[in-house]
């Protein structure tokens, strides 16, 4: 029997009737789930029956965490939020960080698992062994900032960990995060499961020690990663001063920042108007995660005019592209000010800021009149700033239009407009044009929740990080094997929980160094293969869960502008995934992954990753 | 020798050279003073040269506690700022509540003495018996509300409780407060003077009980207050539920609610737009400060609109004034706004308001050209949202114009302007058109700091609360003995620290109930007598502070407008109070005062409140 890393107990709370109640989680789910992602989605894949409303009170929402959170380990205060996203339809996971995510560990439970719905909107304490349900009816329509220092107020506990929802959220929005301190489980709707069950926040607080089993095992991986993290390029150097935001150079280099809604068409410096260099006058200090030595997050502030004195903990790379290029906006300080506005609503920056962009193009395309008078022309701020607010309170055309996505918005607004849907699945796209970005654009094509970069990042485009095989960005070939690589070890740090960047700045020793923790943690013995099998199995996993809802290759997709428009400007011009393209990597893909060309595991695979139990799930041949 | 209610301890800071020293407060100056605004200013009178620049080194910022903060008595979580202003010239005392001022006395310190100036930005931490500097320049520019999280973050303790301020106290703004959670010291530029000496925050965590020697007299008094709040129809019936807004009704009522830089010139119903019944629909619950059951303190947010989810605590009737009616604005959510901007820059909301409506009234009759493009009109929130962050920052022209308040703005613009400041000793005015509230003027016109409603308000004009003579709002006669009265009736709840509304709910026993209190828990024998010489002793104090910095009769007086326009709407329409009106009031209120006829304390008086050692201090007779 294990006696570390895990504690072993899951939380089982019901919001209908307010009771809760303690689990054990069986060993045997430890050992080949782990924790996180993988645990979530093997709850989820048994709990949830196939078909229900993401949004309805059948719906589970999960905080899973992992053998390594809450440990001595840096880099591991990684809060893993499972569900079944309404963006999506799909299962997904969406982390976060910060220091919520060990507070809640060391409340003694691995996993909160959240049923039902409230009749009023509530929030949890779960407190010193106890669970309580308090009345969130005033807390409800409060930003999440407000909202976490009005709770500790009100509990007269300065000590909690909180997490929670904004408007967005409550709002029902498809789009809404899930915040705790400023951190965002921000992607696939989260917030919007949690506000569909009127409960506005978690809070915690927790005593227990996670147990470590053998201490020198572990401590040595601690120094592994230690030096791993001191050896990285990318860690100290760049991530710890300057932060994610340091991708919009090489991804810039090559042309393939996406602006104007992925139109491209101007020729516009990016990463000196609102990349690193655009951002370096507001910067202002870190503020790390619980244990992180990187310490990657940047607070930054813009310095004077209208938006003088708004800071933010980012903008992240993401946020740079989102609510900056892609809606054609120069301004730094603009870009902020957007970014902390998203926090506080509690709305997904990514989603956001396409939804926007979208809208802007059908306004420039005379495809949609903007009958909120908000003036969405790309490169207006105010607009953003009005459009954001209004789509964390369905307020309004626009907020109407697009609370829910821009997949639901061509529903509403007819398929002419589906052109420029930036999205996958629902989900929007990330910041890497994906025409000049080829196994990007395979992982967004097949990444279990949509176009999720964090699912399947190839690192080996970018930045050039290694892998057993040759990468050359443009070329087709070797992207299906590379893509469920990729695929593969991100879901081990979903997993186990570790932070993905410290992770992929060890790309080539990082299964070996969480085999060697857990197994110190829990004095259970893990290999380096069994590591890859976690994430290979996580990704099988969710794949019978979307297959068991109806999804197949028709899904595994990319929005149609990007296979037909070539790119105009930049190192990539001319450079498209076409259908052809598409088709061939998937092919590739497929094999790689030991699926069938339809994109469907075979039984063979699932009986080898020990998830015979979903073969029944399997459509049935005609 | 007392035993309780005070330490008897002070904490001298020096920032030039960061360092600290503990000291004992002599017996006879804490049973004369008390504590808070009484002993603060003493300790001003003494250690400030005449003549010092408020923005100067030589300045001191003190924070005094007094008897009761920090006991169990309810409404005494009060803290006062003492400083000499810079907005005034004048001695000052500035008030705030929340849960900084009870954990402040918790460190074992009355009163701290903060003197000097950092080579670069600190902030202070009072902790366990020990004072450290640490260092600030990652927080400098930060808004209140992210300065408060950040520090706690950053000490890695969630418990410390933070006063700080925000751009526009870092930028000696004169018009800039000190913030402690959302509670402002507000007015008279106390946030300048902690900006001119480097210092971003003083953070407290306290851990000693304020010992209580007589236990049981102390208890009665406790007893007495809970009592007399219960019996008020002010306390629970309408503090409870609408907060201090509800003044907006009577002072409306009559005619008395300025509106438009006091021009009164549209009949708008100011009660309906945003007072108590505009706010309603904004309501979103209370937060307390330590201890007290009434919980004034409403926290609304905007529900729709482009301000949608933006939440404050307030706005309190002075803001719905100057961010709302005197701004000519008619949306409460835009109040809401600019209530939270302020408190987020460190701007006292009444100073801020009154210099925006000055600028806007200058636009509109032609005395000012607006190079901004701030569209400066009249009911325009936009407007105010972005000259509020111009004053704090300094920027563009109305932020150079106005940052340090209207009274330098006519230094700037010219005498020609000086009809519109609406200024007493370059103070502000609050929300009483004190040409339908006589006292209420002749308490702006004399009160030690300027325009400062705190400091005599006369409830006996707006509530009919009781005195003991015959009050007429509108007669003349009476009006000097009443206001001594007011003043020296507030210049207790200052000094011992006491919430002022609890405190004006019980005018006819608050004296009484303080002394058994205060008796109760130091063991020392206060009679009622006694608490009215306090007041009375802290009013001579201040005047001899500023008849020592030059100001006599002359500087008593009121806005020209106020002395010429009389109203033209309402039941107060055609009222004024012309000069020889305030000139008739100003004799009573001397000779009650028993101070010549140039206002200056006569011998006999400061020596009758054992004030001798100013005496030397009194102008040389030509």
């Amino acid at each position: 029997m294990f006696q570390g890393g895990w504690f072993g107990k899951l939380l089982r709370i019901n919001l209908t009737d307010q009771t809760s109640r303690e689990e054990e989680i069986p060993e045997e789910l430890l050992k080949k789930y782990l924790g996180g992602a993988a645990l979530g989605s093997k709850i989820l894949y048994d709990e949830l029956a196939p078909g229900i409303d993401p949004l309805g009170e059948e719906n589970k929402l999960l905080y899973t965490t992992g053998p390594l959170t809450g440990t001595d380990v840096p880099c591991a205060s990684r809060l893993n939020i499972a569900t079944k996203s309404p963006l999506t339809g799909t299962v997904t996971n969406s982390l976060s960080g910060g220091h919520f995510p060990v507070e809640l560990k060391w409340t003694g439970y691995d996993i909160i698992v959240i049923e039902g719905r409230a009749k009023k909107p509530v929030y949890v304490v779960i407190k010193e062994g106890r669970v309580s349900f308090k009345s969130a009816e005033k807390l409800w329509g409060l930003n999440t900032v407000d909202t976490q220092v009005l709770i500790k107020e009100n509990l007269k506990d300065l000590n909690v960990r909180i997490s929670c929802i904004g408007p967005a959220g409550e709002n029902q929005s498809m789009i809404a995060a899930i915040i705790n301190e400023v951190r965002a489980a921000g992607r696939k709707g989260v917030g919007a499961v949690m506000g569909s069950k009127n409960l506005k926040a978690v809070v915690v607080r927790g005593t227990q020690k996670v147990p470590i089993t053998d201490e020198k095992r572990f401590k040595a991986g601690v120094r592994g990663v230690l030096e791993g993290l001191k050896a990285s390029p990318m860690a100290y150097p760049v991530f710890s001063k300057v932060g994610s935001v340091s991708a919009a150079e090489p991804v810039s280099a090559v042309g393939c920042f996406p602006s104007n809604n992925w139109q491209n068409d101007k020729e516009v410096d990016w990463v000196e108007k609102i990349g690193a260099a655009g951002l370096a006058e507001s910067a202002q200090s870190n503020n790390s995660c619980y244990r992180c030595p990187v310490s990657c997050s940047q607070v930054r502030m813009a310095k004077k005019g209208k938006y003088a004195g708004i800071s933010t903990e980012g903008p992240e790379f993401e946020t740079v592209y989102s609510l900056g290029s892609n809606v054609g906006v120069t301004d730094s300080a603009a870009v902020i000010a957007a970014d902390r506005l998203c926090d506080e609503l509690g709305l997904d920056t990514i989603s956001a800021g396409v939804c926007i962009s979208m809208a802007m193009e059908l306004v420039q395309r005379g495809l949609l009149t903007d009958e909120d008078g908000l003036d969405l022309r790309f490169g207006n701020d105010n607009a953003v700033m009005r459009m954001l607010r209004d789509l964390a309170y369905r307020q309004g055309q626009m907020g109407s239009l697009f609370a829910d996505g821009t997949k639901r918005a061509v529903k509403i607004l007819g398929e002419n407009t589906a052109m420029y849907a930036m999205q996958v699945k629902g989900l929007e796209l990330p910041a890497y044009d994906v025409r000049g970005f080829k196994a990007h654009g395979l992982n967004f094509a097949t990444s279990y929740t949509g176009a999720d970069h964090n699912k399947g990042y190839a690192n080996q485009e970018v930045f050039g990080m290694p892998v057993p095989y040759p990468v050359e960005r443009l070329e087709l070939k070797g992207k299906g094997i590379l893509t469920k690589f990729n695929q593969d070890f991100c879901g081990l740090f979903d997993t186990v929980t570790f932070c993905e960047f410290p992770a992929s700045f060890m790309l080539d020793s990082f299964q070996k160094l969480v085999a060697q923790l857990i197994s110190g943690a829990t004095g259970l013995d893990f290999t380096e293969q069994e590591m890859w099998d976690v994430g290979e199995r996580l990704n099988n996993l969710c794949r019978m869960f979307n297959v068991r809802e109806g999804f197949s290759r028709k899904d595994d997709t990319l929005p149609e502008r990007l296979m037909t428009e070539p790119l105009k400007n930049g190192l990539s011009k001319g450079e498209k995934i076409s259908r052809e393209d598409l088709d061939f990597m998937l092919d590739e893909y497929y094999e790689a992954r030991q699926w069938d060309s339809n994109g469907i595991p075979t039984p063979e695979k699932l009986t080898a990753l020990g998830l015979e139990d979903t073969i029944k799930d399997l459509p049935q041949k005609a």
